[in-house]
């Protein structure tokens, strides 16, 4: 039997993909610390038998004995990561740490779940893996992305140092079932705001760019690398259909709610102006591609924000 | 009286900016593990009233008393920071998180010394302190150049988040009396290679370019950097004079000994191939610029490495 630690598997990815491992039979433990998850997230999973709960912060050592480790744990989105940024940076990094010293002890793989925002305001378009970025070092951004790209270098040291047998992949936007209603991220809000009949809210001229990825697509790629004996990546996992904020806000008034209406606001520092994966090298080498067109990700959406926001049809 | 932590202190930079400390009369505490410094270098300083010598990790918490905290400790030439990966990372940030932790606590003011690897193989020439860099997260040098980065991150969110008093500097190459003779940087390798008769190793075509800074120039940099009570950084310190590695070749055979031969070897990965910092910040803010040119810094090493290499006249 596969034992597997999810770290973050109280969140929006993780607890999709302890559905995914928990559906399939492996062994799954769930640590979370609740920063941005939530017991609604995995309370449908508390009564199967192949799946434990654990409240713990990864900036603490913990002892397990696992097989495989995913993890996931750090806030995700601007507004959590920005409350507390030094949490944020210690969490990246001493979480990570504390990770791969669980999978040195146990032999486990392990699997860190990076980000685009390593590439930073690229430069470079589509992103390939080799891109090494454009970042701001010390800008408000950049406990996240300099805390993930500290935790990559971290889990490449580890593998060369040690022999350890890691993995990384690269996320890009993704959205779903499960989002925090509250963490600002522009696909959450649009849905939440047509639903609810407010002004979506276009940050800046709405002409930046992003690529969105419906959950069960980077559940998929996640659990392929991971499960690949060949290849540690970094992968980029994402879908490469490119959409301004204005595209993405035409599409949810579409799907979701005819009568939105659009609410210019100010954008916030470092935004990125374009982003857009280059994914050859996951399908070249582990035969995956994303599934789910915007529109009907979107879709797939709507029943979940309206039961959470206590929408009746 | 100004008391200075000086961390890394036993080392080539630590030791020359503990002298200057010491001369002026703060009460200098001096904290290095030994890794890469010796005691050789602050042996004169020992009997000094002012002039204090701990043993210690900063990997580990440290409780102290200070005013001032100069954090050096870090290993600084790639064979070094090359010899453990994870430590140098370790170092660099969870290092740099104990001694702001330390400073929050006394609210004593912290300057980091960063570095030009920030930049890393930069694009943009010469490198402003706005520059965001080129580096890559994820090969050899990652450790050091990501834990810089990681670490000048941190220091700018406690400073947000905290209102702490800090303060960066982006160090450019330094070279000066006690540097490691076994450190394998090409100032230290050509002067050691010179006196001793060897031939002078060139890396790769030797056309890549860096621009050297004579320690004191560093130090009193440094100092400028510290005592303003206006600006944080990060400041460019460094000489903006910039050789090939094969006019440095020339220059030392010049300086050092005219019979000196060449040899060519295999570059390091990732080796950037220019470096150059803009320092008009520094000396618009600061009234700073270096004062020593090239030829003249390498006639001051000659007696400490001959001394170190035990070569008579
Ligand atoms: N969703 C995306 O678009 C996206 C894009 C790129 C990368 N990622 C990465 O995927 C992972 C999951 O993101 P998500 O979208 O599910 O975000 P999320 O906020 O929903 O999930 C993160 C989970 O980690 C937990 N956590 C945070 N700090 C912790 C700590 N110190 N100790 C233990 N648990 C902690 C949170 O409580 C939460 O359950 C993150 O690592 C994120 O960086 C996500
Ligand atoms: N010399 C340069 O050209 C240059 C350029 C850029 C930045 N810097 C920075 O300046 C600082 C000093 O560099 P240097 O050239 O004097 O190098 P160095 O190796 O001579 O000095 C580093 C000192 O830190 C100590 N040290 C290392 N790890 C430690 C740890 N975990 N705990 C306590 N002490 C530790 C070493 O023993 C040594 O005494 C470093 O932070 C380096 O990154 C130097
Ligand atoms: O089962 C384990 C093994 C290690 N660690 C933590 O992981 C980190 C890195 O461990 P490693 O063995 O790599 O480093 P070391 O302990 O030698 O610094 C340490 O802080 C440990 O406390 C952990 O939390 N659980
Ligand atoms: O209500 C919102 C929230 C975000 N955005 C924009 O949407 C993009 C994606 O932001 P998000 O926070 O979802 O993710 P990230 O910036 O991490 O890619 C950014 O350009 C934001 O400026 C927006 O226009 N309206
Ligand atoms: O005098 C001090 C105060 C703090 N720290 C260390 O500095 C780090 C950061 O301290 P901070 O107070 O910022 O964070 P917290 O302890 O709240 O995580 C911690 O690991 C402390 O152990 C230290 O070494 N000496
Ligand atoms: O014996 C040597 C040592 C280094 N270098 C080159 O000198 C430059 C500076 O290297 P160093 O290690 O001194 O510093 P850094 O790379 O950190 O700037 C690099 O391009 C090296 O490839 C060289 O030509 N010969």
């Amino acid at each position: 039997k596969n034992r597997v630690l999810v770290t973050g598997g109280a969140g929006f990815v993780g607890s999709h993909l302890c559905d995914y491992l928990v559906a399939r039979g492996d062994h799954v433990i769930c640590l979370d610390n609740f920063f941005t998850g939530s017991k609604d997230n995995i309370a449908h999973l508390l009564d199967k038998e192949n799946f434990e709960l654990i409240r713990h912060d990864v900036v603490e050592p913990i002892l397990l004995e696992v097989d495989q480790i995913y993890h996931l744990a750090c806030p995700a989105s601007p507004v959590h990561y920005k409350y507390n940024p030094i949490k944020t940076i210690k969490t990246s990094f001493i979480g990570t740490m504390n990770m791969l010293g669980l999978a040195k002890r146990c032999r486990a793989r392990f699997l860190i779940s990076s980000t685009s925002e390593v590439y930073g305001d690229p430069l470079q378009h589509p992103q390939t893996e080799e891109y090494w970025g454009n970042v701001n070092p010390i800008g408000e951004r950049s406990c996240y992305d300099e805390g993930k790209r500290a935790a990559e270098c971290l889990t490449m040291d580890y593998h060369r140092e040690h022999g350890q047998e890691v993995r990384i992949v690269r996320i890009f936007n993704t959205y779903g079932p499960r989002m925090a209603l509250d963490d600002g991220r522009v696909v959450s809000n649009f849905v939440s705001q047509a639903l609810k009949g407010e002004p979506l809210t276009l940050f800046g001229d709405g002409k930046q760019t992003r690529s969105f990825q419906y959950v069960s697509d980077l559940i998929e790629g996640m659990v392929r690398v991971m499960d690949n004996d060949e290849h540690i990546g970094p992968f980029n996992i994402g879908n490469p259909g490119e959409f301004t904020m204005i595209e993405l806000a035409e599409m949810v008034k579409k799907v979701v709610n005819p009568n939105a209406e659009f609410m210019w606001v100010e954008n916030t520092a470092d935004d990125p102006s374009r982003r857009r994966p280059n994914i050859t090298k996951a399908k070249t080498l582990l035969g995956w591609e994303p599934k789910i067109p915007l529109q009907e990700g979107l879709l797939r959406m709507v029943d979940d924000f309206k039961k959470r926001l206590h929408i009746e049809e």
